[in-house]
């Protein structure tokens, strides 16, 4: 086989069913090598929207894959796969290259910018492993070294094929990718050691609770997670990049924390718990409310990746897959009841005036109303986002720590390409749809049936509503409805709460793609970003800490 | 004045009056003091469009600036900071950024990837100066080496702006940006004997020709260069990035040259000639017809922005712009005829039977119609360029050698903003109108009256010419009508010759921006992309050099 074939063997291998890309002349004999492998390409509107595509494909699948030209194509992805890398996203970027006969000082051609070495140099910035192809005799196992860092990272990589390496003879693999024979290995007698220390505490701890982040998503946790939180009668957060890495139909499901300006039951659980266990939980600003969390370090116990924090002392190789499968299997607790926290749902919606201009808690009641189970929710930066986070989802994508805007529109096209059991459910604000809402267009291709919820209120409003009114926040409203039309989707506005239930009615019926453009007044925010509001404008640091 | 203000303070005595961009958090105190300032942001629809827009502007006003916020506004700006890095376009990023209090190792801020230094290493790969102004006391001085750099060797650079140093008071500017002191002075002994031999060449040769690139219109020598060419009676040909770097009205205009595939009468006159002066022209593989030049080497003359080859040997520290000064002094040559070429528009348009499907031929006949002195044409990547080439137009823009998709439209934008004398006329196809075509909005709220000539093959049609029919080459028509209008254009379909001159005198008429779907048939190509589809065929090398 080729080194291209061989490259998609393994992709096959890891469970890749499509590619996301656009074609350009240097990645052209890739492109023919995989249509020939019977690997289809969704080709998309534009890169920017093919990093995201692939991303919420990786967020899902455990590994997507872009497929781009070289310059042009590859260096327009580049911040998708930041984000992927922040938010620890298995996404593999294949650039096609030009031939290594050419790669010499004095040739000049069109998509090398410095030098032939400048793409790889950027995206070596961005992914925690890079190569180009140009080594026949190495190949099949810098693909695999490369694959290995992806999956077990979590984070993006790079390959770079050479135009004349395409079709170069490689073996075919011989079983599947070999574990890093480098890798740390797990420390058992300190898992052991730690475990019993857990136990010691959880058996003292009179309001122990469980704080999930996003690595339970990304290592696959999560199913053993709901059985430990079960076991041992847990009551659950999530952090606001985890969010619905546990279950949140779930009755011990409490919240998303964000320290004091998140979900208040989230924010009782844990700040008033005397045993938090964190699992793959990332600390950063808007994770922690602005460092508003008020978790007790002395109480706290901390998994991460490759190693577990206990209050003040660490346990090096003691990997997070490892902790929750001890865990799990502790004696059931039945000292205390089982947690069961009520459904939001259940509590009746903020009542209107009939007729009365749609507000945002009614937005966030209907949206509860739906049934969570039928959708891959994908939320974008804005108060969109904010309003997700009052969601109880089983699967909710959203650019939680990079905060990327255009990430909802292409994320979604992802997310249901990578299961198609449930349907795309975007959530989007406009200023972030005029930046990638052409990607409605590679939905309808992509034979999926997305339901698109954008809240329009003229304005990228998030950063409006931290700052003051400037001219430079308001986005003119373009005729959304026609221009969802032009792409094929059927659009309908809805400017009441009544005209919301009708629409989403008819857009849960309906059998193609759905956007329902809601109206909302630029001065209505989500409980999340009220909160954020008046905090930044209490400590009078809005313009030095987000704006 | 504080350091935000000194920079806009330099940036309006470089003739910029506009920059592009996004707000977003990084960048607000940036925003708001460039707003106090009175100088307005182009708010555009998404980075990818910011970038090629503040590259348009630069391309006509010699320095455009692009104002994004950190991580995710820069680094979506990458792909056409690297278009300008490439074809010589002086582009200024400027990125908000976070605390310098703030970048420490322990602390993880949303839109940071790897490290607090991860973006300035990716912009370091695309531009000729980056910094990050976080030390005041030397900042006046960092600026201006970076703005001056940009200028003087006409490519991108990068400021990056610490939220805790926007209003770090500095002192106001004294005089203009002083001039490096270690620049390499000019070589006059040199550039003396240098021009004795250039003259002497000149008196021997029977055939001497210009061949004038872009680096004469980036450093602003057209006018000087039409009285060389009037003065030496040499005719004139341009490559096909220069192209327009001549005015292309001028009698002495040939074409332009790209070797054995570019406009014939160019390539006679310069594989013809004995005396070729080449002016500022770059050599690089779509440039040469894919080296297929055969300008004799023998008999070049070469400025370079700093050095001269004459011949086999090369004289440094001899400038292009002082070579074009001393060449224009040079004593009028009357030994031969002032050269003269006929005008393309004054040959019939091919005829085709009254209501036939409109043809490509058509189409280059109507556009040569039009009073090019009205309009900046810009061109995206695609048949639509090499259609493009066959104007004879005073302002052409174009990535020529970088050859990025999705410049049309906001390069357009960038230019109707830098010259409101000229209407953009932004020809584009409908692979590339899918990428930034959404900047037709912005298009809108700048109060720009643009014609947008869309053609529409429903492919990516330069890559299925020069491939064979692959089911990921097809581009589902959109209804371009229906997108434009919801943007705010006005918008008709074409479908023959006669409708496109219609609809062509309509735009012309229309107050406001004017959109005109033409279609094209997939296999009508340009005489461009004919002889690019024939040669890369002949050669059977398509698959290597060409996709």
């Amino acid at each position: 086989m080729n080194l291209t074939e061989y490259l998609f063997t393994r992709l096959r291998e890891l469970g890749v069913d499509h590619t996301f890309g656009i074609p350009g002349d240097f990645v052209l004999p890739v492109y023919a090598v995989q249509d020939a492998f019977g690997m289809p390409t969704v080709v998309c509107s534009h890169e920017p929207g093919v990093g995201f595509a692939a991303d919420g494909y990786a967020r899902i699948k455990g590994l997507g894959v872009a497929l781009v030209t070289y310059g042009a194509g590859a260096l327009n992805l580049l911040n998708p796969v930041a984000c992927a890398y922040a938010e620890q996203s298995p996404l593999l970027v294949i650039s096609g290259g030009p031939e290594v006969a050419m790669r010499r000082p004095e040739v000049y051609l069109h998509h090398v910018v410095k030098s032939f070495e400048s793409q790889i140099n950027v995206f070596r910035e961005v992914t925690v492993d890079a190569a180009i192809l140009d080594d026949v005799a190495d190949a099949p196992e810098v693909i695999d070294r490369v694959l290995r860092n992806v999956i077990s990272q979590k984070r993006p990589g790079y390959l770079e094929i050479p135009r004349d390496r395409v079709h170069s003879i490689v073996a075919a693999p011989i079983g599947p990718i070999a574990a890093d024979p480098f890798a740390p290995v797990v420390h058992e007698a300190a898992l052991e050691e730690a475990i019993i220390e857990i136990r010691a505490m959880l058996a003292k701890a009179e309001r122990p609770a469980l704080y999930v982040g996003v690595g339970v998503r990304r290592h696959g946790l999560t199913a053993k997670v709901v059985e430990l939180a079960e076991r041992l009668r847990l009551p659950v957060a999530t952090d606001v990049l985890g969010k619905a890495s546990f279950p949140e139909s779930h009755p011990q499901f409490a919240g998303v924390y964000m320290g004091a300006l998140g979900d208040q039951q989230a924010r009782a659980l844990l700040d008033g718990s005397d045993c938090v266990i964190s699992l793959g939980v990332l600390r950063f600003d808007t994770n922690t409310g602005f460092w508003t969390d008020r978790i007790d370090p002395s109480t706290l116990i901390a998994a991460e990746p490759d190693l577990l924090r206990v209050r003040h002392h660490r346990y090096d190789r003691v990997p997070i897959d490892r902790v929750v499968e001890e865990l799990a299997r502790l004696p059931a607790d039945s000292r205390r009841p089982q947690p069961r926290f009520a459904h939001p749902a259940d509590s009746p919606v903020v009542a209107a005036e009939p007729g009365s201009a749609l507000k945002v808690a009614e937005i966030i009641g209907l949206l509860l109303g739906l049934d969570q189970s039928l959708y891959s929710f994908v939320a974008d930066v804005g108060d969109c986002w904010f309003i997700g986070l009052e969601l109880r989802a089983d699967v909710f994508l959203a650019p939680g720590y990079y905060a990327s805007m255009g990430f909802g529109i292409p994320g979604a096209l992802g997310a249901g390409v990578a299961d198609p059991s449930r349907r795309p459910f975007a959530l989007v604000g406009d200023g972030a749809f005029q930046m990638t809402g052409t990607e409605l267009a590679t939905m309808v291709d992509a034979g999926l049936r997305p339901i698109v919820l954008l809240l329009n209120n003229n304005s990228y409003g998030m950063l409006e509503a931290l700052d003051s009114p400037r001219t430079y926040y308001h986005r003119r409203p373009w005729d959304y409805l026609g221009f969802a039309r032009s792409l094929g989707f059927t659009a309908e506005r809805a400017t009441t709460a009544g005209e919301l239930r009708f629409a989403l009615d008819r857009a849960e019926a309906a059998e193609g793609p759905y956007l329902i453009e809601a109206t909302v007044a630029r001065n209505d925010l989500s409980p999340f970003l009220s909160r954020i509001k008046a905090h930044l404008a209490e400590v009078k640091k809005a313009a030095v800490v987000l704006g």
